[in-house]
């Protein structure tokens, strides 16, 4: 199982009309760590798509636990695993840097989508998930 | 139980550099269905957290079944129900209009939080539940 | 000149720590009205894209007058023109529903370009600045 | 007058149909970068909304010069004046760092609205624009 972490600060823009970060903006945390993840592994989001192969997520569990808020510095952490035959798992989960409090805890499943629009594993992801 | 349904159509700068909406994307339609949903029973969020209530999500679960792409015409579907005694749920659908394929099946959790921080329901959504 | 008009609603995820809608935002509201337009004219930004015509912006000015805020309804208004051989300006204001209050003046100047990065002016922009 | 530079990578969620950064999502990078010059002067956008004081943009003028797409690591850089007596003025170029490429150039008027609703200069912010 791989490991992964990435580090960020919250940006006064994420953050709604209650003073904290929308619970849609997590999503994108989440998915700017996956890819950098893919990224270290050798496996470009952008450069899959252009040769057809789309990568998406089709099912998300979120737990949110802790709100962050304007100005928190916070990491995000990334374990993946293989799930089935065409499926791959991203457990991720979100703590405060200050004092290392969960913020939230994601599952997110993806699949790859061929240029014909069929889900499959490409190779490069089996061999991530082993 | 009661019912609502929203309508909108995908803005362009939705979609990510697949072409299509992107994950988080989705979380915005389904907070705003919600937000409206609770305006037409009376209930505003943005007065709520001005009187120092917060309503907040505190677990998603999101079924991506069906990519939305620029141009397309889509509604949103709620039900919400009382869940123990201080979380309400709501089930979220979405739909393409021009053929009412199914798109994304979701199930948001949410409670209210007081001025102090505490985890109640207040009695506007207690009344709204039944 | 062409003239047109979008209506919107805010969308409680698009106002900020303020509790106003963010500044990037009405960006975001710029463009969705000239891509309906685009839309109704018979031009389509997405299919343009694949077409390997991308239309991009070269230019904004843009003088916030008044902020809107949760549950306000607005509307842009466009008025386009040719500029130079190459350009065309998109004149948008926005407006607030309720008393026809001056939100925002945004001039908008834009271009297209072709498969190999030249700018140039499709025919189809061509007819519509006349 | 102040100086300032912040360094960014391009998050896929950025990035439109076009694989290219969003026109709005430049102003995120711009508020961002601003918000964290103010910060690093002991002005804090979120404490100073908190007293009843709100930072606005009042204009803005972006000419945009170059694309960012995915992946692309960026910074951005600030100067700060005072413009008459109640407001300033950020001057902003965004660079692509991988070969400090021009990418955009940005001017944001902003000014500060007292708790009552009227435009003032704050005394710390007169200070900085020294």
């Amino acid at each position: 199982m791989s490991e992964f972490r990435l580090d960020f600060t919250v940006r006064d823009y994420e953050c709604d009309l209650q003073g904290i970060v929308n619970n849609a903006t997590y999503l994108n945390y989440l998915e700017h760590t996956r890819h950098e993840f893919l990224k270290s592994a050798g496996i470009d989001f952008a450069l899959m798509h252009q040769k057809g192969i789309n990568l998406v997520v089709v099912r998300s569990e979120i737990d949110y636990k802790y709100s962050l808020t304007s100005g928190d510095k916070f990491y995000v952490t990334l374990k993946m695993e293989l799930e089935g035959k065409i499926r791959f798992v991203f457990y991720q989960d979100i703590y405060r840097a200050a004092d290392n409090k969960l913020v939230l805890k994601g599952k997110i499943i993806g699949t790859a989508l061929s240029p014909s629009g069929r889900p499959f594993l490409p190779d490069e992801l089996k061999a991530l998930g082993k």
